[in-house]
């Protein structure tokens, strides 16, 4: 490998127009390849004309305002419940947009209100019949004859939105007071796609110097609904994979003719919950789904055809309008794109990026992003920051699923001029593109070692939010822990739905299945558990010699007298309240900090599972009880069959954390025998060996210095290793 | 009042054969008018004939062993649920008995299991059709062909109970040896009938200088079914108020013909969880519980018409096998019961006696037991007891409820010659028996003041259940907590089921309901919410201008979007977790501990509420948090319509919780104004009115001296008083 190609290229370096100088010499610097553009920043022509690549930002929804202001039913719509009303008379008048905030919102009264909203009496459940209210578009309002007092009734009810919440959000960050709203058109209406085409035309016309064409990101973003008021409740629903904000009549419509039956509001309302990605999805909202993800496919690839004909490239930043794009979907090769871009915090993130198949590159683009304040309002660059520790902060997450994963580029973002008083941050960016560099070119044509077997996650989503829940780290989902955890071990993780496991089983390979979450999520299953086969194929699975490893609420469908459907695997189940009368199993009070145990060996503190889960119960002397707290189970290990159950009662991403899931994976596969291999030391440090470059790479996930020792394959130990405060050792073995 | 009055009467003295002089010096002492024996102690002629009044103690279904070892088909039986097993092939033998104490139960092989039992597959949830298993009796196990590798099975089977519970419980306690193992018998097989009768008859013929005949208690146990393991898992069940031990074909038989439907295995098992009195009961198993009181006074009645028939009095003591004796139900009285004796560790337990109608004398056995050890295994009558202590501490516990209801006589329990090497214990029940008198003779022809409104408990048991949960204090239950803080307070308490308010509305003068008790619970109502009404009728009584008080997870019946019923009532909601995008409410922080509020007044601690729900959010800044953890709310307070709500995310009785859910009550009920009178100003004291006595009793319920001020009707503060530890004032006004 030359020195060249370690300190060149794979690079993307955010341009600022006045600060070329800056601009061309961090490019040398950092050895960028490409210049971009960023939101609020410009590229002047002696930086596009220098002989970089160009990268330059479209956001089409959001490109055509003089024509989206002036059709005012183009914009996109979606599906918004009033608050509850509870009624005092017979007649009962709601204000349907109370409590949200009438910027972004405006009533769909043009679309007939009865053919396409519903009224809901929420206390009997049933829907007020069409006859008993009438809308008022004037005073924005329903009004309901015949109600019942004491009742609650709620409206579901179309609107427009006309403040696209990206731009909605910079603007009211950033101040910037009668700047224009931008509202975004919904491509789903004809005349909409054909004014959005012309535009990308004319705009690929306009842009000869631009190699690259960074869509952000396709045309409807995830679900952001804000409340009036912005102290006290701004966010009134916000997920990160809910395609709420993709319905419209025309999109109702031309889904009943595709699938055969019709969409409610209350499909997409669902009682105010809405659709989040984080609670079991039903199957009709399932084929809304696949409705949208073919039709952002369909329309998605005709702009990406005209971006090919003028010979550029379409790469899509998987942010903000990322809905229906779906860059884990098997059927996201047919858009055509050439890159796909990823913002990471996290390792899970890098390891979604890398996961994502159907397009050539691959980037990064990383933390800090070169604003003065970071997303929390923390100082970065500007009195009180340190952005090279941030940048380190970032890099060592970020590392941890890079030398697991080939990743074909990096880059960053922002004001390249808020660098400028930071040398010892320009020193960083050098060595951290370096660093990306080799471990690029270990990956290239090789795999790092892996553990002898596979680990499936099983959720209701499988693979199709492989590598994430819904968006970034949400504190309290404790499956974004264990994802975070699983992005930087030695292991082949793949990822399973229900409906993928009764249609092939488990996959072949896999001897260790994680399934973690609460009771209801996506996550652990909620009504996929309904399916008896799920049950079956899984037992037998542990039965013939597979390990489950399940987290807080595994396998949760709760019934009379059972809470998990594998409760027999795991050898426990969990008492929600109702077994008040039914004895529970006293088992021999572990040791503390833990029970001594393969799995326990590296536990050296009291088990920190974040807010773990209570009332556990364990059935008889064959589950072992290695920690527990107010005689409930915290984590137990249970033979069952030829297989193993282990259950931990919550999960919260730390060093010992990982390795305490690294060890359990490998006791319920039965692969403690083989534990050993590649394995560091020091659980704040980790090791991966790539075989063709003979390259054992040693991370120190810490701010602190390290000492370490890896144990070799044969189970030899190598030579202790010191690593500095976030470094990175490369060892020839 | 005399001093005689005083000193004497109302009082029921535990003999002791041998111990004659102390017998009688006590009797006099003590002004016993009552002399009892006890389990395990006889009466000798020279007590018996000494004048006074001689109770004795019969239980019916475990006297005639002779008769009950010859027909053991006539032995009470209950359905078990056999532990679950895993099929592994398809063919899967289960060991009905596996895991339970065989001692106890014997597989009923004689009627037809195939008539009379079920086998489920646990994972679809589906019975096994009956040709596809078959029971082998020899060796006490099911054999089910067909069975799917990784499938739950289950078998509903009926066994009968070889030994009755309370005789194996004191056995096994007491280390009783070879002594035989009573069992109880049927009283609903026909024969069994006449066995009984006839050996009433023949016992109320020996004796002769019996006055009062003290059931104990009439035919069958509360469930208690016992694990093999004595020692890890010795009550698998185990439940008060569940009437799983009085069912057998005959039963089934019978209710069928009377009820037009026939019951099943399951509805008995339920899962595993069988009918316990904490969990919403189903509407089959309310049907059951009436067709056993029917049968239980049926039968029950003769016996006591031939206890009459003697001239001798029929009092019940409600414990043991009180099932079917329901001594809330309006139809006791049909029984012809001229006693109910209770024992009391609690204050609500006293309520619950005075609440009972239709037995002329209401009587309390007070604790300590006169045993060398108490029920937890503490010394009490034996060296490092303090049994004075112990009866002070006992006494102020159920002094509390006396001071409210009338109570008729007191007595004690055990081995009298326990009592003889402590004097001061002598002492200090001569002046309980005293103090007892006194409140008794307040009660007589007056009630204590109490508040101008009434307070109804709202459960799914209603009267039904008043002044109890299932049995004895449970910790964890807040209901029991809640009652035993209501059973000392200036408040008329009547509770109501779901049922009555949906025939009959809220009842006249209630002014405050108390909802409270975890989700699905008998408490809180589960299913019983799924009747609209329900809501509907709160509801409207709030907006009208009533209280509601909500504990837990008052209302709880989630559904998408909802959790409890009366969320817009209560001005806030319970996440349950599946609301993670959905954005919540900032509220302002209250003050520490709590903010100021007329229900706070006399808060001067953080809440201690137990162990409280979390995930509690507000909707809006109409509802005003007074305490919170975690950002979650534990106590509100929210107008709606012309009444009110509160909320308490727990509670845990405590002198300073009594005094906020006291307050609590007042403010709901808008009665906040009216608040004071008689109100004592140390939350460790109590006050207590009789306007036909012109007395003010104030009692100290705390083992210290204190001092406090009581707030005169009109307003006015009266006098200072000082109260010793444990004492009492009574002062003229």
């Amino acid at each position: 490998m030359s020195n060249d190609s370690l300190s060149h290229g794979d690079f993307t370096l955010p341009g600022e127009a006045g600060y070329e100088q800056l601009t061309l010499r961090l490019a040398k610097k950092w050895g960028a390849d490409t210049i971009r553009d960023s939101d609020g920043t410009q590229l002047s022509p002696g930086i596009v004309q220098s002989g970089y690549a160009i990268y330059s930002t479209v956001c089409l929804v959001r490109s055509v305002q003089p024509w989206a202001c002036v059709h005012r039913d183009k914009l996109q719509q979606n599906f918004l419940m009033s608050f509850p009303v509870v009624a005092e008379k017979a007649r009962t008048t709601i204000t349907l947009l109370a409590g949200y905030y009438t910027e972004q919102f405006v009533v769909n009264f043009g679309d007939s209100p009865k053919q396409w909203w519903q009224v809901f009496d929420r206390t009997t459940g049933n829907p007020v019949a069409k006859a008993k209210w009438s809308a008022n578009a004037k005073k924005g309002t329903v009004t309901i004859e015949g109600t019942v007092p004491g009742h609650q009734y709620t409206v579901n009810f179309l609107a427009f939105r006309v403040w696209e919440e990206i731009s909605m959000y910079n603007h009211l960050t950033n101040n910037w007071g009668d700047r224009e709203h931008l509202a975004a058109v919904d491509p789903m209406q004809p005349e909409t796609q054909k004014v959005l085409l012309a535009f990308l035309d004319k705009w690929l016309r306009e842009h000869p110097d631009t190699k690259v064409v960074r869509f952000t990101s396709m045309f409807y973003n995830f679900s952001w609904f804000w409340g009036a008021d912005h102290a006290k409740l701004r966010d009134i629903y916000s997920d990160w994979g809910d395609y709420e904000m993709t319905v419209s009549p025309r999109a109702l419509k031309l889904f009943e003719k595709k699938y055969g039956y019709r969409l409610t509001s209350e499909d997409f309302v669902n009682g105010g919950l809405y659709n989040s990605t984080h609670n079991a999805p039903s199957r009709r909202y399932r084929d809304y789904m696949d409705f949208v993800h073919d039709f952002v496919i369909e329309f998605g690839r005709k702009c990406i055809d005209l971006v090919h004909r003028y010979e550029k490239l379409a790469y899509v930043f998987y942010d903000d309008h990322w809905v229906g794009v779906e860059p884990s979907s098997p059927r996201f090769k047919e858009f055509g794109f050439d890159g796909l871009i990823k913002c990471v915090f996290n390792a899970f993130e890098v390891r979604l990026c890398a996961h994502s198949t159907g397009a050539k590159t691959r980037e990064l683009r990383l933390h800090p992003y070169l604003f003065p304040t970071g997303l929390k309002g923390e100082p970065t660059f500007k009195a009180g920051g340190n952005p090279t520790l941030d940048a380190k902060n970032f890099w060592i997450d970020a590392r941890r699923g890079l030398v697991r994963a080939p990743i074909d580029r990096i880059g960053l973002g922002g004001y390249l001029s808020l660098v400028e008083p930071f040398p010892d941050f320009q020193d960083y960016i050098e060595g951290l593109a370096k660093e990306f560099r080799v471990l690029k070119s270990f990956h290239a044509g090789d795999k790092p070692w892996a553990a002898p077997f596979k680990v499936a996650v099983l959720t209701a989503w499988g693979d199709l939010r492989a590598w994430t829940c819904s968006g970034h780290f949400t504190p309290g989902v404790a499956l974004y822990d264990v994802l975070e955890s699983l992005a930087g071990l030695a292991l082949d993780v793949v990822f399973i739905s229900f409906d993928d496991l009764v249609k092939n089983g488990v996959p072949r390979g896999v001897k260790a299945i994680v399934n973690c979450g609460r009771a209801g999520s996506a996550w652990s299953g909620g009504h996929y558990w309904d399916e008896p086969r799920v049950e079956e194929i899984l037992t037998q699975f542990v039965q013939k010699g597979g390990g489950l490893v399940g987290i807080g609420e595994p396998s949760a469908r709760p019934r009379a007298g059972q809470t998990f459907k594998l409760a027999r695997v795991l050898g426990l189940d969990r008492d929600t309240g109702d077994r008040v009368a039914n004895g529970k199993f006293k088992y021999a009070a572990p040791a503390s900090p833990v029970a001594p145990h393969f799995i326990t060996t590296d536990v050296t503190a009291p088990l920190d599972l974040g807010k773990d889960v209570e009332g556990i119960y364990v059935f008889d002397g064959d589950t072992q009880v290695l920690a527990e707290r107010d005689n409930s189970p915290r984590l137990t290990a249970h033979a069952f069959g030829k297989g193993r159950g282990v259950y931990l009662s919550g999960f919260k991403f730390s060093f010992e954390n990982t390795r305490l899931l690294h060890r359990a994976l490998f006791w319920t596969a039965s692969q403690d025998a083989a534990w050993g291999a590649w394995q560091s030391s020091n659980v704040k440090t980790e090791a991966t060996y790539f075989a063709k470059a003979k390259k054992l790479v040693v991370i120190n996930n810490a701010g602190e210095p390290q000492q370490t020792t890896v144990t070799l394959a044969g189970g030899r130990a190598g030579k202790p290793v010191s690593l500095e405060a976030h470094g990175i050792a490369i060892l020839g073995v």
